[in-house]
């Protein structure tokens, strides 16, 4: 017999708008995963690694912007939930996580499939629920629902993150023979009115006084889904009032009138007097570049950060003003009322973009074959209206080097771990038909591999394996790349490529070595296909190590 | 420059007899790796997937008895540790978990992998140290090497566990050009002096008081590494003083003497007036078998349990004394001072222990081809002095009901996850040349594939995967095999064999399909080769239901 509560709690979670479910199988988890796949207006898919599992979900609710409910059994699955919750917490992806636990008189006691699952994601979740576990008392069944419903409602509020309710079930577990699963059609359910948080008059009056003294002001939007609102007050703020834009890839903000290619040139102290600013205007969450980072430390800059709840983070270590309220909102008021800003400091930020800009093609041009001229010739192949998910953490670096975009650009930044690319992407696809295609770098591939171990379906994936047989970055810093240690310790060479999965897994594969190679075979890659298709690129780590310097070399020359 | 901390810290750790640590790759914790891998007395390997690393670390410290060092990068490597951590808890198993952190200044403020790391483990570790993150006065030197001891000694002390250091570490991450590492010769180390713990006089006159009232011993040993001493113990206390010996194949106690079939038969509620005992006396941790525990919980036995710490388990639901001594002294004792026990009770269980023996063995030359009979053949073809790694979940269970095994017994009992199974069994192999064979499913192996992706021979390691295709064990529990969802959400049916994956990794592979060929692949599985050899046995999961369930008729038929 399926307890009544359960049925309820799936209920709650279609009224509220979850319409997916990953499951990952087990018995005590049983009554859960019954209800969801039951129920008519939620989709439910199962995968068998958790780690995997809760990544893909992520990747899902990243695009959805919707929570998507997590369902394990007991004991240790709830372990391999943690870095995708991590994830999810730090980069504000909704996640409703239902682990089944056995009930509290068992734990601890040498049965099987029995941890401490209770506040087990201890900071990196929103809130940790326990749910009743018996129903003799109606106020148990109020309780319920209650925290169903908190817990959904608070994975959505802004920050919106990961949301643990920890359910201990008994046996039974399965329903009887002929018994129907009977939702009800009210559940009980009660939702936070929309409201948003503004500005005072008094306070945007002393923001336009403290602004006439500014005369070099820097937007830095941080990591962010694509907002084309946002996007044309940036562009204008830009063109006409000379404020630089300096944007990541991951900002989702791109554009021509912004910086992209800061962070090939950006860093030397001497630019501090010309390009420092005043005022540095930050929204969104992290940026990427570390010589942006490092540079906006060193300026002795004013920074105010806006964020709707006050919650905020003093990356550069000069916040000054939290600003309660939406970007949109703060930007479309600073677009009327900013005077227009010193067009020669804008402008000496434009000509290195430009210059840049002007000489990356004849660098690569002249450059021998490696994953960075690769990426360079490859981004350009990607279909525009399509999803771009970059791995962790050469692949994320490298595109953001190169500068504008048009794909909308996922990277799990959160934790910057590199464990979860392909599932997060492997999530992505289950939610549009838009191709998806995954960078990434043969640690990160090889790591997460489990992505791919499941029944369903990926046409739309493709894979650009980056595969130098190495952790290629630490050949990139100066500290490891002169341990003698740097091969087995740092690095981890390893031999595997991607061809033997590509056939396990039923997946489209080619094998690119140089250029022409290249060239070939994204002749077809984009064609439509019943499979995803993997495209690996070889090189090797020290060459691409010697590419990366050159070009940042020639990059610097080139901006002199 | 390497801060002179992070070398005392490995000097003590060599001190204090750790031999081992699995490294994973990253920068954050270059010190520590470095560290650990430039000590003369410290052998160091490195593994890229974290959770596999941590399962490894288990499966090494399980065989040595000692301590591994594990050392990971900050953000969310620390994450993917858990499974194994918690399984290490449970199974009491000494781990040393370093995890390199970002300084706390740095924490949640939008920089690349940073999480929340302190405590992050929660209750599944023993004790979790902040180290100093900086060392401007000498106490922070004194607390850092105090912290070093205290959290190895505690690692060690019974009940043996996992216990975790963070450490915030502050560039530079690197020795400066011709630095030497000089470790310190005698770091400041400081350590228990052994003792142990003995019941009074009095408590023992109680005792012996009380047993003369009884006359149906039943001892329980559960999970515990082979010790002949208490086996000698058990033998006699059967054998000359009639008392009941029930052994799980995870007690690593089995012999001529203990009962070893019971997994078969028992359970039956009419079984209560012949079988049932008057005192339960365990040691050691958990038992497999669910009829054995469920039988006792019916019984109105008493139930001691002897470890040494006061900790204790009430398993049974009868829980009444707790022997705060070791198991062998107190079973010596016993064995000096028992009343000798009612012969017609032991005869009771032994009638049944050897007609179900007796039966076996026609029942399987009887039976179709399945997992069930595959092993019950192959494993009479496991070397004795041997390691036999049993994964959760059907693998262990079908080498429980087969009784006395020569080999000694590993499995993860503490979590009873699938998630490790793999991994635990290459941690096994780095520490003997004995072959160690690793029994396990399709959904735990390909789960935990990652074990072999790094570059260390494992020549001794033969693996047999039971594959079925799916998560058997649900077809073989009457709830899920009832339900329309048992193929997609209970078994999650899986397409892979080990074919790509034994190509990928330059293993051995062989497939069986019947019995001839599971014969003709046997004869040279065991010999001598430079790789790990896999020997799949595919079977249907539906015929294996059907011949478990008619083993199981045919016995229960047997012993009547």
């Amino acid at each position: 017999m399926i307890i009544r509560p359960i049925l309820d709690l799936v209920a709650i979670c279609a009224k509220k708008g979850i319409e997916n479910a990953i499951l990952s199988p087990g018995s005590r988890c049983a009554p859960l995963t019954l209800a969801f796949v039951r129920h008519p207006d939620i989709h439910s898919r199962t995968i068998s690694d958790e780690r995997s599992a809760a990544f893909i979900a992520l990747g899902m609710a990243q695009q959805l912007g919707q929570p998507v409910a997590l369902v394990c059994t007991s004991g240790s699955a709830a372990l391999n939930y943690y870095p995708a919750i991590a994830e999810a917490y730090f980069q504000r992806v909704p996640l409703l996580i239902l682990t089944a636990d056995r009930p509290p008189e068992w734990i601890d006691q040498w049965d099987g499939q029995t941890i401490h699952q209770e506040e087990v994601f201890g900071k990196h979740v929103k809130k940790s629920f326990r749910f009743p576990d018996s129903f003799v008392a109606v106020e148990q069944t109020w309780h319920a629902g209650r925290i169903v419903n908190e817990a959904i409602n608070l994975a959505k509020q802004f920050p919106a993150g990961p949301v643990h309710i920890n359910i201990p079930l008994r046996e039974p577990f399965y329903p009887l023979e002929g018994e129907k699963f009977e939702y009800p059609e009210h559940p009980r359910e009660f939702t936070p009115i929309s409201s948003y948080s503004q500005l005072t008059e008094e306070s945007l009056k002393h923001i336009k006084n403290r602004l006439t003294d500014v005369q070099r002001l820097l937007i830095v939007p941080g990591q962010q889904r694509p907002n084309p609102r946002i996007q044309k007050l940036l562009d204008q703020l830009a063109s006409s009032k000379n404020v630089v834009v300096v944007t990541d890839v991951i900002s989702n903000l791109q554009s021509d009138h912004t910086l992209t290619l800061h962070d090939h040139w950006l860093g030397d102290d001497s630019q501090q007097v010309d390009l420092a600013p005043d005022l540095i205007i930050t929204f969104g969450q992290s940026v990427i570049s570390k010589s942006l980072k490092q540079f906006l430390r060193k300026s002795d800059a004013s920074h105010w950060h806006i964020q709707s709840d006050g919650h905020s983070r003093d990356t550069f270590q000069h916040l000054t003003r939290i600003l309660a309220c939406a970007p949109i909102d703060f930007l479309a008021w600073l677009e009327e009322h900013l005077p227009i800003q010193d067009e020669g400091y804008s402008n000496k930020w434009k000509i290195l973009e430009e210059k840049s800009k002007a000489a990356l093609p004849a660098i690569f041009q002249a450059s021998d074959f490696g994953e960075y001229p690769a990426l360079h010739f490859l981004l350009e192949k990607i279909p525009a209206a399509s999803k771009l998910h970059l791995a962790n953490s050469m692949a994320v670096r490298y595109v953001n080097f190169l500068g504008k975009r048009d794909q909308e650009i996922i990277c799990n930044r959160g934790t910057s771990g590199i464990d979860g690319s392909n599932s997060t992407a492997v999530g992505c696809t289950f939610t549009t038909k838009d191709p998806v295609t995954l960078v990434t770098g043969d640690m990160a591939f090889f790591y997460d591999r489990n992505a791919f171990w499941h029944n369903y379906a990926m046409p739309n994936l493709r894979i650009v394996l980056l595969n130098n047989h190495a952790g290629g970055i630490f050949r990139l810093i100066d500290g490891p790349a002169k341990q003698p240690e740097l091969e087995e310790f740092f690095e981890t060479r390893q031999k595997l490529n991607a061809a033997h999965l590509a056939q396990e897994f039923g997946f489209g594969y080619t094998l690119a070595k140089n250029q022409e190679e290249l060239e070939t075979a994204l002749k077809n890659f984009y064609e439509p296909s019943l499979f995803p298709k993997i495209l690996e690129i070889e090189t090797s780590s020290s060459k691409n190590a010697e590419v990366l310097k050159l070009v940042k070399e020639k990059i610097k020359t080139a901006i002199q």
